[in-house]
């Protein structure tokens, strides 16, 4: 069993992926490993304050059929398990600033689960294990 | 020489990624990697035994001219070329139970290249190694 | 802090998911960590020297706002912070030659950030830590 960091690079911000990626991290976490996600692009858009709660829809390749599944099976909201992650777990969630000045976004724009903004070399400098991109 | 296992997380069900994640698979198998492939969403819904050999589109992206230079290639359906790798070396593929409960799906709604379903934390304890999510 | 080299398989050929992918390169690089890039389907298309300026596109869940933003903020395009990167640090980028061949390109067809062109089995044998798909 690895016990380093899980980093995740979180780019997408559909709700689907955001799904698979709050399993994944309340998996890892469970586990008792360290999980370091770090939010770019739509996946930061995805956790302002304002809009985390909306719909985000899902893949464009779901199709109506998978739609409805999704709709359907309903379950909790990705930022409850992420929130739950975080409570079992060693997770912390940072924006990264060249997507918040992107975005023209501020600290208080963000839910509350986001914990900081930094800049790509200081995600690196917790990394140690895997890098993955979602 | 990297000789950990690598665990691929398949999200996605669109033909041209799940040919990617196979020619991956494929090319550590051949290292002699062990390979944990775990199935969520649309590529465990692109795995189930009626649908595996259906067209699954590509990425948006891809435009006509893409579409078109991946038809005209043909080449090995991305399913032969998983189960060469499972022939050739050690290859483990997994649904996730959620996503199983998601869409319905039973055991033997699956494609025999699917070895069994497990949770998110089970797959973790085999992640040794990179986890690349597709 | 991690020192293995990180491995990118970029698939993508969006100009957004490429930017992400050439800033995690040039953080990566920053700290000294080598990168090892190979490039399939539509970012290997991207990569061609007569596109790789040309307007690629992004994800289509941006939505007409987040299109917006991206083009608001300019800043360096993807191609010259890879450069950057390639000058910095210990960058290789290798075309992948399954793909060269599905879209029937040569050589001298790509970019010369490209360096060359190798097999998955070839790409696996510098693999030493993650495996970043994007």
């Amino acid at each position: 069993m690895d016990e380093s960091t899980l980093s995740l690079v979180l780019f997408s911000g559909t709700d689907d992926k955001l799904n698979a990626a709050s399993v994944l991290t309340a998996g890892a976490a469970a586990m008792g490993r360290k999980v370091n996600v770090f939010l770019q692009y739509w996946a930061l858009d995805a956790f302002r304050a304002e809009r985390i709660h909306k719909d985000h829809g899902v893949a464009p390749e779901a199709g109506p059929e998978g739609l409805a599944a999704v709709q359907r099976h309903g379950g909790q909201h990705w930022s409850e398990i992420f929130r739950q992650a975080k409570d079992v777990g060693e997770v912390a969630i940072h924006a990264c600033s060249l997507s918040m000045e992107m975005f023209g976004l501020e600290a208080d724009d963000l839910d509350p689960l986001v914990d900081d903004q930094e800049g790509v070399v200081s995600f690196f400098m917790d990394v140690d294990g895997p890098v993955t991109f979602i």
